[in-house]
């Protein structure tokens, strides 16, 4: 049989273990080969090849359930599951997406783009086939270290501790979240990882488990000396055990046959179970071991990398720190993505990395405020909707000036329906003490950030990854938008953001336009729209996040509320998950193109 | 010294100890009356006197930071810190907070209403004083057992466990979130209580330390021989410890003396300590120590129970899971203030009370519905917003048939600022495949309920504690209201909720008006829009939220799409936090009156 022949998991539990090896390195060149192109996550992937191999040969997927988190590392487990040619399409519109995804394949249990779920969901759905009496079936999570510095994961341990259900968690123990790991759990997986006594024993355990027949009934008997055996020295640490987890490792994750071994022993336990595997992150390709974090995502080859919004916060931020002591930089495991690496390198004692805890790093920078410090939170927008309610209580309530340097914001491409950054105007801007600005190119987001320096509330500060063009500007002022296109016509164009602004000023090109900069979508310039409305003309807001509770709903209730004279339309993304793979068609799918918003005029003229 | 002579944290350190007790006898007393008159937390505040007390005669408040997790249990420290009087108006609009508000005074460090926050907040202050050179300050975190099932609090530490800053964490452990505690942790804090041969260490240890002076350079040489000498029993449960954190304990929580010890010796530790504290809710008052659940929030003497809705929610489902197999649950440590009390006794395997854990909570309902089974989550607006990550990316991606019965919708009245359920249609409107339902009265919550049994996508039904009337209702039909009241008038009132009903037929009383029941608040009946829009009539709605994205936008949003003909004004609550602790002048501050309504009405005329 062919590799590229293995199409469903039954098609490889038919292969000899013998030819697993063989296997892990096809599925390795195929995975380098694909990202390479299409770009994606390749250091997580390429070290969990040989895990998913093993879990697939063990388990019965799709009857037993496997949760991948993030679920950016299942390429190994989408090309085994009848994925293998549409794996060339990967996070392209036209192929699969980088995610776990049911609405693409009955092989993935649930959605996951987000970190630190995979063990809630594993609860549920345990629960789930309890109460439906299919107590055969197993609910696997494979959770990375990184993701485990999630409190939600700790949460749901606490609830799992405390049930007995036949839930199997697979900590995929790289020492390396998305940034290096940090953190006290990672001290205490690093004292695990290091035990010597333990490798010791577990060579042992292997030789003894490699001379009896794998599914015997002897594989069981000795399954509960080595377990003993195994307790005696790594348990002393017995975190997982005295949360009533049972505890199984570390094994090395690279070596298919141990984790064969283990797998079939674990699968007959009733409560929940804790098997603990090393990797090493971007295994098999040399730069992406040397370096993973920038291996972690990358983009597809020949991608213009354009003007980097992320660029600007790092360098305004290094250089601010040197002569501000109070400027501290916070990040949850993107140091990289949201450009912070040269301030962390330069300032470590004023750069937090706190792992994947953005509600921890919310709070945190609100206490840092509190206490004195000029704390900057640099976090992706679909991110920072997990610290909802640390922003509203921690930092609104108490009005403390804290800048949230929100990335990612409107349609993110390839990332796909998980991570679009299209509702943090809609979450912040009900939020009072709040202010809230988008800058349209680097000049001006540097502009902002120095208003920033003395601005003595919370800020957030919202734009994409990157920006085309770069216009002048005037100084920043709070509260007024900035006129950027003058004409007689009476349409008025309000832009929040670059990729709006690109809309209107290429619609210009056809159409008299006036162009507004709307740069504090919180609060409006309400001088402006009070001048604009009095001639009753046309307005047009354009923003780059969901109408519903965004600038343009804010620009029409306040037009109402002073007696609205003018015609007004908001240009948004609409009320449904996107989708899609691709920043410019995700843009035209909405109609956030020149050509609607010319007809959007002309309907209204 | 009269107790009542004790206005500050200074003149406590002036007592003798053997005063203490008399002081602490004095501060029950005087919780015990005030709580009994003007309703707030009980219990809680009867188990930390003594506990506030010793940490007040040993550290320096307000430079040293006391943070109180969760809040409600800082009455003791109110009083202390010149509070005395004012604490006769606690949760009154002329009164002092039932939380900690550093608005109200400088011994509050930080705003506390919601759990878990403390130690990132106690982190933060540590950074920040440490960056300021006053590395004497320190942050004291007091955190309830309870507290610690939140998985943010869990990231703290992780955190914490990493810096080597002098956090005081104060594990205030009384066996007892708000409900009964639950979960791993529990359980493993349970070990740590019930450690028999610690009890007689300790035993000795006290002896030792209560024959040499307390501020004497013997006790932190008797701390080194003692903390070894606890450690060699009690942290063979190495949990703390492995995360980099020094654990003592644990002590009598009621013992004055005891915790001025261990206080008095860990106070000049220069890393992290968690001092963990055994206390009884509701000492020195039988009825809320043999039923603290009970006891955990009152309300004051002579309110009005009024009808309530949980009671519809907690009837309802003990009746529908008596024939669908499917109901289960869910609730985050607020089983009685969410009316499950009764489904929790009848249907114990079908009932989780996952601790003060909504996101967890919320992706494990999402699990359980991918998984065949019907969840219900009851929970409060407020700590909804906890989850907002996991409503998006793990309910309404999948598009999971999971109901949220979000209880204390609105202004909530006595818990003030921190717990408005304001803004909870703002962030659900925007989110793609969520219904959101408001009842106006129990028959209409009820038929909701029903309504929810067949319906197969994430659905909230939003509703405050209670409601006045009751008003026969045509059946739900999915997105179409319902006329309350018909006229000639051009007027129409479009109502979300009951609160707002009530405003718009006391209006009825003295104007001419249409009432409509908007009970879907998302989708809106766009027909019933139309019809009322193509006559160019007077639309006001009302709603117990923000206006910022909420139901009022939604409206008029929709009305300018379409063209709109009619006046249209919106009744809701504006850009600010409400510091108001009585429902009726929250409403009234905000406008939500009928003589406003009747005055918006006339305007429009």
């Amino acid at each position: 049989m062919e590799y590229n022949d293995i199409k469903t998991p039954q098609d490889l539990k038919r292969l000899n273990i013998s030819e697993l090896d063989g296997l892990c390195e096809y599925l390795r060149e195929r995975i380098i080969s694909v990202v390479e192109k299409n770009g994606g996550h390749l250091a997580s992937n390429l070290g969990t090849v040989e895990l998913t191999v093993a879990l697939h040969f063990c388990f019965d997927c799709p009857c037993d359930k496997f949760l991948f988190d993030v679920g950016h590392q299942s390429y190994a487990h989408k090309i085994l599951t009848e994925r293998g040619e549409a794996f060339e399409g990967l996070r392209k519109n036209d192929g699969i997406s980088g995610f776990p995804q049911p609405a693409e394949s009955k092989y993935d249990a649930f959605i996951a783009g987000h970190a630190s779920t995979s063990l809630s969901v594993a609860l549920g759905l345990a629960e789930a086939a309890h109460r439906r009496g299919s107590d055969e079936q197993r609910a696997i999570a494979v959770i990375g270290d990184g993701a485990l510095t999630g409190g939600m994961a700790y949460e749901a341990l606490n609830a799992i501790g405390s049930e007995k259900l036949p839930v199997v968690i697979v900590l995929n123990d790289n020492n390396m979240s998305i940034s290096k790991n940090v953190g006290a759990m990672n001290n205490y997986l690093t004292r695990l990882r290091v035990s010597k006594k333990y490798s010791r024993l577990k060579t042992e355990i292997k030789r003894a488990v490699s001379i009896i027949p794998i599914f015997g009934d002897g594989a069981i008997h000795l399954l509960e000396k080595g377990k003993k055996l195994l307790k005696r020295v790594v348990l002393s640490n017995k975190m997982f055990e005295a949360m009533g987890i049972s505890y199984y490792g570390p094994f090395d994750g690279h070596n298919v046959r141990e984790m064969i071994d283990v797998f079939t022993q674990i699968k007959s336990k009733n409560g929940p179970v804790l098997v603990h595997v090393l990797t090493e992150k971007g295994k098999g390709l040399k730069s992406a071991v040397t370096d993973p974090e920038h291996s972690h995502g990358i983009s597809s080859v020949g991608a213009p990398r354009g003007n980097d919004f992320s660029d600007v916060i790092g360098e305004f931020l290094s250089f601010a720190a040197k002569t501000d002591e109070r400027i501290m930089a916070v990040t949850a495991a993107m140091a990289i993505g949201t450009g912070l690496e040269k301030f962390s390198a330069e300032f470590p004692e004023r750069f937090k990395d706190v792992g994947i805890a953005e509600e921890h790093a919310v709070t945190y920078c609100a206490a840092l405020a509190a206490g004195g410090m000029k704390p900057y939170f640099a976090v992706y927008s679909t991110f920072l909707q997990r610290a909802y309610d640390q922003l509203l209580h921690d930092v609104c309530i108490g009005n403390f000036p804290v800048t949230f340097c929100v990335d990612r914001a409107g349609v993110v491409g390839a990332d796909g329906i998980t991570h679009q950054g299209v509702f943090d105007l809609s979450y912040l801007l009900p939020m009072p003490n709040m202010t809230v600005m988008c800058p349209t190119d680097g000049d001006e987001l540097r502009d902002m950030l120095e208003y920033s320096l003395t601005f003595a509330a919370p800020l957030a500060i919202r734009y994409p990854k990157s920006y085309v063009t770069t216009r002048p500007h005037e100084p920043i002022v709070y509260g007024k938008w900035e006129t950027m296109l003058s004409s007689k016509s009476k349409v008025f164009v309000l832009c929040a953001g670059g990729r709006a602004l690109d809309i209107a000023f290429a619609a210009a090109d056809e159409i008299k336009l006036n162009i507004i900069n709307a740069r504090f979508v919180k609060p409006l310039d309400k001088e402006c729209l009070k001048e604009i409305n009095k001639r009753c003309n046309i307005i047009v807001t354009v923003e780059d996040n969901v109408a519903q509770g965004g600038f343009g709903m804010s620009v029409l209730s306040y037009l109402n509320e002073i007696g609205k004279c003018a015609e007004c339309a908001i240009l948004a993304h609409g009320d449904g998950f996107i989708d899609d793979r691709d920043i410019n068609s995700s843009l035209e799918k909405s109609g956030l193109t020149k050509e609607n918003l010319i007809k959007i005029v002309k309907s209204l003229e």
